[in-house]
């Protein structure tokens, strides 16, 4: 089967231009001019822009936290409609059971049969015993070459002390494995928390009045100190502020293996929605915070600067109703923020239109990069020979709002709701494959499949 | 009674000149260039250096640690013959019992009427309920303006979580209370110290390797943050290494009040020394532990330009044999190193003989500044009219070695056994009462009075 | 003659009390509690504070600028009423002649004999022969120990490129000759001008804005640099603004030997006042360039964390008739602002009684630390027995406004006209002779004595 | 004609895969996996590196210095078997005539017909009149985007002051066009030349100690400035030293649209070369001086962070006998190495195959950024459909030695005699025409074409 793309302006991080791709089975097979090839299928790409399938290195699916659990990957034709054809999820581990086996029984459980775009896998260790230690370096083998731990969440059994992200940063330094945290100091949140809770106020909004930048900020010095300390290679994730952004900067300038990613809700939103009314605002509950919109710019700037090398959805489908748990006290609501179908049209709307951003970069911190951080670079990232045929159609021509009517993400709401959007995926295949046309999903249930991960990714060069 | 010393070589932080200085009573009366006053005893200091008394704000006598206890204030008159007349002592805080009440009844058992200099104290919090930062607005009144928390000695009764010392800080900045912390990431010194212990690496030099420079750095760094979210002053006790001073230093360009000492040991020994033979190396097991000869230039330097303000001593009255309880695990021998005495002597001898620090600038650093720190400079730290008359008359024509046969600390050694030594105090004053002459100590226990210290000290300025 | 000043509030840079002063001859001879003394005179200082004399080490009199020459030192009775004792005048070379043989010329036929305060100088270098840089070395015996060169002014006779001041600074180094530079960029200020002048912009308002801060933060980095190579300290004159602030504290950082001055009118005014109505913003045109009231907050800043170590008047007697020679050319006024007797009394009312700085940080920018940059502190800048008996007795009861029928500038107007003022002199000692009395001036034409400077001044320290 | 080069590793900045790469005509038509394609000649280059044509961003041919001209265009074959297919060339503007008149008939003198490589232009500004700054917004539309000026050489026709450089940045920014500058301070050279003359230092390697770093540095850091002022872009050329990439860097981080490149002899040669004895040690002469190899290390780092964005030859093809100019005297050494010929295989062999760069990057440096920085890349920098068929065929598996035996530089030595080289050039083609074959140049004199460069380069984005 050979679909020949003709006269799209082909976007790679290096440059664009005009031309052809040819697809044959699962793999692009040639780039050109003007291809003279007997294709099965030609599609006219004029006026289009072609690019790589996106790579979603932070999403969760059939998540449990705090009690809830988010939608599953039977959701996941939302992030083929956005472009994202594949995704990395976590896995908390079980205490007693090792990082290889949670992950395994998890993905055969929730995942396999089900998933609509490709899938890899974030051991989470909160058991942290010698023998967990151990078993980090058996990840590369079984094909997740991360483990990640939270500094946040004080009393959770899913925080970790310095002790355990250290151990965590020694093993996995050997093996290639790539540590990433959730780095925000636990004990100020926990006094900010108490604090405001004996004040009487818990609405959302103190969410974000309770994990101040600083809290992020504080948390990143300590984790690239314990990197420093263990001579590892660490990847902060979620990045959300100045001060942490500079922390990564900083360590860069010293020469020290140190990398972070961000989201698309921290360069749109800023911490005022969660103010909301009718608790509108526990929607944006997410952690860390939102911040304000200096932030958001500082953000940006970061993108191009090579400060934060990734744009992530940290994607978490809990419903309204879900939300509501936190009705009385915001530290019940849920946190997480859906956005698994928005990150590329967002970042195309406010960031590539706006001039923030070229389109080369935009492959870079949507697909190339994530492929690059999670050892996916040898199948997924790049619009060349011999990769796999993950290839998004966008049409920028396209104008309209986000609307919960056109979402896939199963819930009832988007985060984005009434954003304008400015171009769409008119098609997109996965490994060859057709899964959206002309802007609507037409693929199957479990078409993805689950891609291993190489050691030794982009934290170790 | 009226004692005039004549003709010394007056020193203050401000000049040196030639001079003669009138005592009566308690106070510093008058100073001059012929005083023609009519004194009952007049000293002829020709060829003498006149300084202010010695306040060392960091001390430790019948110290309760890690199950011994340090010498206590009947060997103050160490402190006097080593021309220090102030010493400020640090008391735990027992659980359940409030700040004041512990200190009032540690000062009534363990210090009034055996004291030979002046003295004061900084409570410990080692109890972190509500009620303990209640009691911090109390200290002020009370006289004891600082309150200490230890960041170190992860699961020992007196180590202090973020959580704690935030909350510290959060109670202190209103009352001009300074809040000092013992910086070192007690986690990490875990982990390694498991880690020695698993690979039979019980020797007192595993003391150094299990608690690296970033060890102190990371929390030095951490506690800053920590203040900068209170917004309130800090203060970080015996500083040793270039990061931790850059932390301070990085600090003071922003703008955030963050201060720093550092102690004779840092400036003097390296942890070589705890490779010492036959055990010898465990009479230099100090927290934080020695540090390379870098890092004791580095100390130096930072003296000079400000980012430390005070030199202590930190000094801790183990026997050899307290010591001894270590032998076979080095986590089991009581921290600390005697040097009450040789504070002064050795500054001289190594700081200004050798051109590291003026005259000027160790009377800042051994009495100015520490008596500014911690509220006595209403009455300590001045060789002018009106002040406490703590006088050191100090003969820079001796040469001798430190011996223990000299020593008045109490135990078997000296940390400083063997070192050089140029000068020694030829007579010292306390309040206008001679308790040292011609170099001997002539005092009578209790004679050392209780000095309230007022509140905003220099950490608030 | 002995007279006793009782009971003032003395204010050294160390600290300040209650107590007395006796001066004998031209001594301070005590200072004490309760002097009991047979003095010839009695001052009861009650309520007053005391001050030592100021020292102004940057003025200029009888200097030709651009065609014109100010006031002379007929004038300094202003100094001695504005409380300053001891001023430093620079006198710019004359071609083929030794800085020495300059100097000395200019002070038989200018100083000697009219000066009512103390006086010394700095030579300026404007002729770069061998001769000059080798007559450096002879500056320290002649009691001359600076040397001072112009990197403004493109074209004109005293205008120095990099080469010179590079030679000054190899030549000084080591004869303790501390260099002194004007730094802006002449080129920069050439462009602006030429453009300015072509686009029809002649008024003063003109002459900031062609000298906008760049410029002399460019120089000022520059200036360094080339101590850096010659591996001199430097001093810069007259820093107005945080960019060459920042030069100064990166070098600080470094251990370089840098070092800087402000001026009272960088303090107080800003740009603005150029665009005074009626050619009165010609009194406000000085170089560098008045700024904007960020750069004063920030060099108030600079004074407390040290990075600027004097604050000086550059006082330049101009009558408003020689500002109009640049009615229609702002780059035809001359240059320099008066301010000879305000520096006290507005650094009082505007730093003191502000908060922006201590009693004891006044004394050091104004007296101290002059004294000790230009090698003047064996005999002035402090308050302690054997200095010069040159003593401020501070009225800080007195509340008035600055008029120019007050002034004894010599000129038509103040440049703080209408300035609040807090506090005046209430009496003024030069080595011991009264010459403010009452608030008056009461000395005589020639009282004032050349003080010969010594060499290694602080920027050696 | 269609050839069709199959199997390569094809090499880019983005990454690498191996492919076929199609050309037809001039163009490169397609690049696939298994390009089934009937072309008229058919490479197999199985275990070959495909790369981009050279583009070498900083050349001299033809070039007058000091009375002496270098080889000229003639010996552009040496380019092409280096694999370098398009060279830029500085001009020296004559006085009293235009930028673009002086480059035009520069060109048709000494370039047309004679050039076997692609070229443009940089005109040098050395007549700073009025009318040669407005001569500046005509180079965009005569395909020569950039300026350059030296602020070296004092005494020189050539050189600029501050005043004509910031001229030039204030004239270009609007017009696109990129001010390049050789940053070394020219006064400062001056006087230590002047000092080593004095001194009898005649010899070659005095060019090095009378040009130390902080020439560079200095110079390099008020360029900044000015182009701060200016608020223009600037390109520093040929970067040497650690000092001038920190102050690249730093503006990088203030947000400033500052770029630098370096030269390959700075990367592989130290300041030692110069002291070679039978005056070798002139063959080594170029300005900057070479540094220490303290500063190459910094300079590899420096292009993997990003501070320095390309790799230049600065070739100066001066023989022997013309360097013997200066047997006397090392100021009249001509300045420049030849260097044309060895760019890629030296960055390979010392920089790809120790591992200091990766493949990726040396394609970056030594082709894509130097086409984006000069405004080429709409035709040259990349292997991608559309781009003009320069294509390098590299050959890794060849080691030998340079030797002067091989060069086609015409002269009689060349500056990297006896090194080791890994890998050459198998096959060169310039826009579709082989011009290098088994390792041998076979092209033609004026096969080379003037490319015209497009304003608003790298430096503006």
């Amino acid at each position: 089967m050979k679909t020949l793309i003709k006269n799209g302006l082909i976007v790679t991080t290096e440059n664009e231009y005009k031309g052809d791709i040819l697809i044959e089975g699962t793999k692009i097979e040639a780039v050109g001019r003007n291809l003279r090839v007997e294709a099965d299928k030609t599609i006219d790409a004029e006026g289009m822009v072609i690019l790589p399938g996106g790579v979603d290195q932070h999403a969760h699916f059939s998540f449990e936290f705090m009690g809830e659990r988010t939608k599953g990957f039977e959701t996941t034709n939302a992030a083929a409609l956005g472009g994202t054809t594949t995704v990395i999820e976590f896995v908390n581990q079980e205490a007693g059971k090792g990082l290889v086996e949670t992950v395994e029984e998890y993905r055969k459980e929730w995942v396999e049969g089900i998933s609509m775009v490709d899938y890899s896998f974030h051991p989470v260790i909160t058991d942290p015993t010698p023998e967990t230690f151990k078993d980090i370096k058996n990840l590369p083998e079984a094909g997740y070459p991360t483990v990640k731990l939270f500094m946040a969440y004080k009393g959770q059994f899913f925080h970790s002390d310095d002790e355990a992200v250290t151990n965590a940063l020694l093993e996995a330094k050997d093996a290639g494995v790539t540590v990433m945290v959730h780095a925000e100091n636990a004990d100020l949140i926990e006094l900010m928390q108490k604090k405001a809770i004996a004040n009487g106020d818990t609405d959302p909004y103190y969410h974000a009045l309770t994990r101040p930048p600083i809290v992020e900020t504080e948390a990143t010095e300590r984790a690239i100190n314990l990197a420093r300390f263990a001579e590892a290679p660490i990847y902060i994730v979620h990045v959300t502020t100045e001060g942490a952004v500079n922390a990564i900067k900083k360590a860069k300038e010293e020469g020290l293996p140190v990398y972070g990613e961000t989201c698309t809700q921290y360069l749109l939103f800023n911490k005022e929605y969660l103010a909301k009314e009718n608790f509108e605002g526990s929607k944006y509950v997410c952690s860390p915070a939102l911040r304000d919109e200096a932030d958001q710019e500082y953000l940006w700037k970061s993108l191009k600067d090579g400060s934060i090398n990734a744009v992530s959805s940290d994607h978490c489908g809990f419903t309204f109703n879900q939300k509501k748990m936190g009705l009385n006290d915001f530290r019940k609501i849920p946190n997480g923020t859906p956005g698994l179908e928005n990150r590329l049209p967002m970042l195309w709307t406010y960031g590539v239109e706006t001039g923030k951003i070229t389109r080369s970069e935009l492959v870079d911190y949507y697909s190339t990069m994530p492929a690059k951080n999670n050892g996916l670079d040898h199948r997924k990232g790049y619009l060349a020979p011999g990769y796999d045929a993950d290839i998004v159609i966008y049409n920028p021509n396209v104008k309209k709002k986000v609307t919960v009517e056109d979402s896939l993400n199963g819930l009832d709401y988007t985060a984005y709701e009434g954003f304008d959007q400015i171009g769409e995926c008119d098609a997109v295949f996965l490994r060859g494959t057709p899964v959206v046309k002309d802007g609507k999903y037409i693929g199957e249930k479990g078409q993805g499949a689950f891609i291993k991960g190489t050691a030794f990714g982009t934290a170790f060069s």
